[in-house]
């Protein structure tokens, strides 16, 4: 087992507390706006305990990065080019089944990835994962039951559901494309082997869209560069527009 | 005729750039969107007029309030509530239809505005004036003339255009009413009293309307707020963070 270099471990933190952050941010957006109150405050709770993973992930890629940045001064004041999230969770919000399947799909990669996490040899990732994979496991069994609902629901709800999978499932094959910081973290037995974790991606999700009644897609194209950093979508640009304005108009501002 | 402070001329400089700062940012927003590409280019250029007219009103307000600021820092530097500009120009662009009948609204006033000051006491305020006034004179045919085509159109885009009305007219009684800066600039011959100004409009506005087949809605409730900068609405906000993220990510970037 080879270690993993200290550039590797901050550069895989970012990864995981960006995915949270973005999404995070992706889904406070709702709050207000959600079809019903209930949805409303589940997706508000959606999002604050993704925001509370980011207090974690960025605060460890922090530490050990020991360049004196926060948590903080990570998700406010990094300029689109250092985001390593992937592309997926930048995607726009959609209808409210649009973003259920945004949410779902990454739900389902990130419990198998927290799960392999929790057991790994790292222990501060594996004492994040294990705490935030409690969590997440009552993220998928919500956003899986409503893709469920709205897949084998009306035929409008079945047309908007199929619309998004379609949509979003290019964003799918990100997840599960190593690159050299992923290899060397599975060889120093930090993070799982991403071609194991696509296994139990695909019999999960594949039993949920089966139940939901949707196709999955043809084709294995992937929109990527998201977790590398090499290229964004536009709408990350926008995100952190509205995420980073206060702490960039008011540096070091706190309430 | 008595002299306007000049913390009032300030005042009324920012409100002028301010409109032209803030509808120029909106109508920017559709870039690249608008329905057909005359439409599109027309949009643009009406933008970069409005912004050119902004650099000239913030500019002249920065040199009278003579503390070092240009109208990049006015435009870039300044939050919500130092903002001076009509609460009509920061309202969202809806539809195509919508934003015209916007612009319409405001070109209107704008015009008899930028009569009345090409003509008046102060030589600055007379010259800006009088640059810009062409440049609005073209507007406003342009948008009185869409205004018709839309309003006096097919039944949906007339439905639209009525809608677009109803829902920007409480809009319009803000620009008419007068406060201690109103005052104090028509008492000093700088700027025109706005209750004449109102009747010009009445004039202008109710002949397009007319050939629009639009019916002015009843009732004078106005929405206030915006160019005493004493509550705006939630837009102007999220405009802000759009335009001015990158002066505040990047303080002083120059390209």
């Amino acid at each position: 087992m080879s270690d993993a270099s200290q550039d590797q471990v901050f550069e895989f933190l970012c990864r995981m507390g960006d995915n949270t952050l973005v999404l995070g941010h992706r889904v406070s957006e709702w709050c207000g706006h959600a079809p019903v109150l209930e949805e409303d405050i589940a997706l508000a709770n959606t999002a604050l305990d993704l925001i509370g993973q980011t207090q974690m992930w960025l605060g460890l890629a922090g530490e050990i990065e020991d360049k004196g940045r926060s948590a903080d001064d990570l998700a406010m004041l990094r300029d689109v080019w250092d985001f390593r999230n992937l592309l997926l969770v930048e995607q726009p919000n959609g209808d409210f089944g649009q973003t259920m399947m945004r949410q779902f799909l990454f739900d389902a990669w990130h419990l198998a990835m927290l799960r392999a996490l929790a057991g790994a040899s790292h222990e501060q990732i594996a004492a994040i994962a294990a705490k935030s994979v409690k969590e997440v496991q009552y993220h998928v069994e919500r956003s899986g039951d409503t893709v469920i609902g709205l897949g084998d629901g009306t035929s409008e709800s079945h047309m908007r559901m199929q619309n998004a999978l379609n949509l979003l499932w290019p964003y799918v094959g990100e997840m599960f494309v190593p690159d050299a910081v992923d290899d060397a973290l599975a060889q120093a037995g930090i993070a799982p082997d991403l071609v194991h974790l696509r296994t139990e991606f695909d019999t999960h999700v594949g039993a949920v869209l089966a139940d939901a009644t949707l196709i999955v897609p043809e084709g294995d194209f992937a929109h990527k560069g998201g977790k590398t950093g090499f290229q964004h979508s536009e709408h990350l640009g926008h995100v952190l527009t509205q995420m980073q304005w206060l702490q960039r108009a008011y540096p070091g501002a706190t309430w």
